[in-house]
Order: structure tokens, then sequence, then C-alpha cells
């Protein structure tokens, strides 16, 4: 794994990542359609002599091949992570996040490329019956588009795997906290509190359970798992780990951690009900026995990414401005 | 269910359900892009008032939504289901079963018709841990790009009956066999017996175990179950439903059957190993129990399926030129 290849290197978890194996000694290839992703986010890595940058979309696979051209690993993160208005376009899904990933996969075998890394979702479980939710749960009813469309992705990559040999990691992520975030409750909480100090709006009744992982844990726990190899020897070439934290928190506590740290009283008013929308998970909560058993453990407690996440945001204001 | 759209009309299955739908005295609208349908085996349907044909491919989402108009039922039956050769041309199950799914999906909102019956395959619960295996099976990882492809339809249709109050039926099938099949071990079988009864190769080891149902049961259990609406009262507006024959035979044993009813003893010849090429499954049987609790059973037994469908083949050897 000496030169690897970032899709979706300009969003937050990607530059995170490509920091991180710059940092490490490796070369890194970026790619990514700056859809959402933020050239801002990859200023110290354009210095970087070991780093490049492609513009692309996932969808143009032609370009995209010629761009992994020479990488031998890669770390598929870019993705329609709007999982709320899925079904204002639910196409976006189908093509940002399954036939992207396809297209991935399509590039890397026409480069010779075998190993991925892959940023799936814990939505994959629908509304689990088994709480914390194992990675072996119960086949699950897709309830949104964007988890469909994750899940969809996975499969392709398994019978790649299979099919063609290649070696795979998948990770089902919680919602990732940190630098760089770029949407999310946080996001959202802190940009209404810019603009009316008084009142905050939640979606739902504010008891959604959820859990969160910082950026720093989500991104050591898959270069983690990536160094140990654990897939080379798995029966199908692809291993499947959640990736969360070994908390959860309500959104209500999201909202006193948050106002606290802001020093701000606000009013809260809900929209009401169990879920904050369509398709919304009232209850995430990820069983990680199975990377903790590798000897990952995550470093910051979910407070502690909310509280970062927050001082993220308050000395990147502009970002607030981007959607 | 009075107009009701089946797309691969000319299918296998899809024929013997339009007929099947026909005598009810439903009406019904065939879609078919011929790719591996027979306009023979609508030759009957074709002469019937209460029906109308369609040639087209369900990628051409504007001419699938135009022919969809008043329809208020859907059975999506059109696919590529040609298992073993994913990996020659791997974005074909991608297109032709995901993609094409989705499509159905977005010409049925358009249309407002919000209740459809899915052919699925047993084949998503990969190499199951569990025989028999029943629909909520642990997650599992998808091992041929043709489940990959089902499964990821599987998760869209989820997310549209959660998203926009559809009302859906997956069958997640075994092998379906009976009148019109035009692939599948007993179509190689006879044709290779044909050409030379001395011999016959058989892909693997002969021991792998496999279910099978034959098409007029299939097309019952599905009437049975869509006619008692259980979806209508599901958490998410889905219910899946494995559809098999209550027992399994060994490669083996179909041989035996398809030979004595032959009346030839070919000298076996085995490709040998566990699987007859990469992506087999060496162990398929579902649980029905689901299905069987809504008092559905099958009819025929496999070894009547099997007699019944080299019989049909024998009255009809102009299929086997077909492919």
């Amino acid at each position: 794994m000496d030169k690897i290849f970032v899709t979706g290197a300009a969003g937050f978890i990607g530059s995170n990542l490509v920091d991180r194996l710059l940092a490490d000694g490796r070369s890194v290839t970026g790619w990514d359609n700056f859809s959402t992703g933020q050239r801002e986010f990859l200023q110290s890595a354009l210095a970087h002599p070991q780093f490049r940058l492609f513009e692309g979309d996932c969808l143009d696979l032609a370009a995209l091949t010629r761009a992994m051209a020479g990488c031998d690993f890669v770390f598929h993160l870019a993705a329609n992570a709007d999982v709320r208005f899925g079904l204002e376009h639910p196409s976006k899904d189908l093509r940002q996040n399954t036939v992207a990933t396809f297209n991935v996969l399509e590039a890397m075998r026409a480069n010779g490329v075998r190993r991925l890394a892959y940023s799936s979702t814990g939505s994959v479980y629908g509304e689990a019956e088994i709480i914390p939710t194992p990675e072996n749960h119960p086949f699950p009813i897709q309830t949104s588009l964007y988890a469909a469309s994750k899940a969809a992705a996975e499969g392709f990559i398994h019978a790649y795997c299979e099919g063609f040999g290649f070696e795979g990691y998948v990770f089902r992520f919680v919602s990732i906290l940190g630098e760089r975030y770029t949407h999310g409750h946080v996001f959202d909480f802190y940009k209404q509190l810019l603009e009316h100090p008084e009142r905050l709006k939640i979606l739902g009744d504010g008891s959604q359970r959820k859990s969160y992982l910082h950026v720093a844990d989500c991104i050591e726990a898959m270069l983690h798992v990536v160094k140990l190899g654990t897939a080379k020897s798995a029966k199908h070439r692809v291993e499947t780990y959640n990736l969360g934290a070994d908390e959860y928190v309500q959104v209500n506590d999201s909202v006193r951690i948050l106002c606290a740290a802001l020093n701000l009283q606000p009013r809260l008013e809900y929209s009401g009900g169990a879920r904050g929308w369509i398709g919304d998970n009232p209850f995430i909560f990820l069983d990680t026995k199975k990377i903790r058993a590798t000897g990952w453990k995550s470093a910051l407690s979910i407070e502690q990414g909310l509280v970062r996440t927050l001082q993220w945001l308050r000395e990147n204001r502009w970002v607030l401005q981007k959607r």
C-alpha cells in the first residue's frame, strides 16, 4: 500500500485521510468531482510533492481509469451523503453511490488494482432488530435510498472480491464528526443558532438515539484493519466492520452539549415524531466488537467529538455558506 | 389488481404468468426487450383481446413509463438471468437487474402505480450459513454479480416502499423448472445428450445440492401472496418470501432422473470441484415456512418438475437452437 487512490479526496473524511496518508509517507492520488468537496480542505496536500489531484466524476469511467493508473490501493469514499433528501432525487443515490462504486471496481480491474476500502454506512441495517447491531444482523430491509444504494455497492464489492480475487474492506460508519465536517446536525444546529440564537428547530422529538465517531478515530480504524490485511484470509476475500463509538447519545444530549459550549439557551422547537424525516432511523448504535477485537479503540468520546466539531465550525464559518 | 404490467413478459416465467393472468380475466400489458424472451411463448396471449405487448428495454425509462400508463400492478420479472457468465460482462447485471429495477420503480412513481412483485433469487444469501435458509438469514456476502445485482434491486424496492408508500412483494426463487424453460442444467444436459448421447459433461463434482420449483407452483405462490396483500400491513410495506420446494436434490440425482427418462446411460465426465463455476453455490435450499404459513404449498415434486421440463424440451427442440 504505497500508491493510494482516494475518491472523494476533497471531502470531509477524504481530505483528512489524504493528510494522514501523506504524513505516513505514502503517495496519494486524489479524485473528486467537487460537488460537495472543498478545495480548501486540500490546501496542505496540494503543497505536498507526493500528492496529485484529479478533478473528475466516478461516472466518467474512462477518466477514472486513467487517473487510477499506477496505484495499488483504493479508498473509495466519494458518495452522495445527502441521506435526508433521497426522496427528492432518487436517481442520485443510484448513480453517485451504486453506479459510481461499480465504476471504481471496473477502473481497478482495468488497472490491475485489487485492494480497496469502502465507506459504507450503519444505515444499511435499516431499523435494526438487534441493538447494538452486529455485522451479521439479519438480512435487513432498506429504509432509505441512501442506505439501499450503499448496500447495493457493498454487494458489488463482494462479488468482485469473490469473482476477481479483490481484497475488500467494507466499513459501516455511524455519523462521523470532526474537523472539516460539512453536513449533519452539528452543522445545522450551529448555522441556525448563528442566525437565531434565541431558538433552535429540531427534527423529530429529540429522543432519536445516535452514535458518532470522530474522523481521526475513523481513519485510524480503517488504516489499522487494512494494515492487518484481515480480508486476505477471509472466506470471500472481503471483511466488513462496523465503525462507531462505544456509546450513543440522544439528539437532546447533543443539543445540551452544543448549547453549553456556545453558552446559549435557545427555545427548543421540535417538529415532532420519532423520526426526523422519512427514512430517519430513530436508534443507530453499532456493535463494534469485531473491530475492537483487532486491537483498535476510539480515542475520543462523542461529547469530545461534538465539541471539537463545533469548535472547528466556529473557526471556519466560511463552510456554513457552502451549502 | 386488474390491469397488470409484466416485464419480461416473453420470458420463461413471464409468459407463463401472462397466460395465467389472462385466464383469470385480468388485462395484461407485456413488456420485453426480446434479448432472451421468445415471441412464440406469447402466441396464445397475443390472440387474447385483454393482452397488449410492448417491445422495449427497461433501460429506456421514457418508453417504459409510457407503456405502463393505466396499469395498477407490476410484476417485474425482466432480468439478466445468466448467472454463470457474470464475470465475462460485469456491467450487464448492474444494468439489466439493478438499474432496470430502479427504472421500473421510477416508471411506477411517474404513473402512480404503487404495487409490485419482484422476482429475486435465493442466490442473494450467498453461501448461506443456515440451511434451509430463512428470509432473515444473517446479512450475507454476495458471491456473484447476478446475486449482487438482485440484492441491490431488492434494496431499492424496499426504499420505495418505505419512502413512497409502495406495496412490495419480493420473491426469492430457487431455480424454476417447467414449460418454456430456456436455460439451466436440464437445458444444458438435454442439449448435450442430443448431440452426444454417449457422454455427459457435468460442471463441478455432481454433489452440488440444489432446490427447484415448477413454474406453475411458482406463479400460484406469487398470486396467492399478492391476493392476500400481506405487505399492506408490513412494517415497511414490503414482504419477502422464499419460494422453493420442500426438498433438494444433488446434481447427480438430476442426472439420474433425466437419463432414466431419456433411456440413456452416458459416460459421466465431471469438471471437478465443489462448485461448477466461480460464484456457483454448492448448496441452495431455502426455508419456505414463511410462505407455507400463508396457506400455499407446492403441487409438484422436484422429480416431477424435472421430468416435465425434459418432456417440454423434447417437444420444443427449436428452443435449443435459441441460445
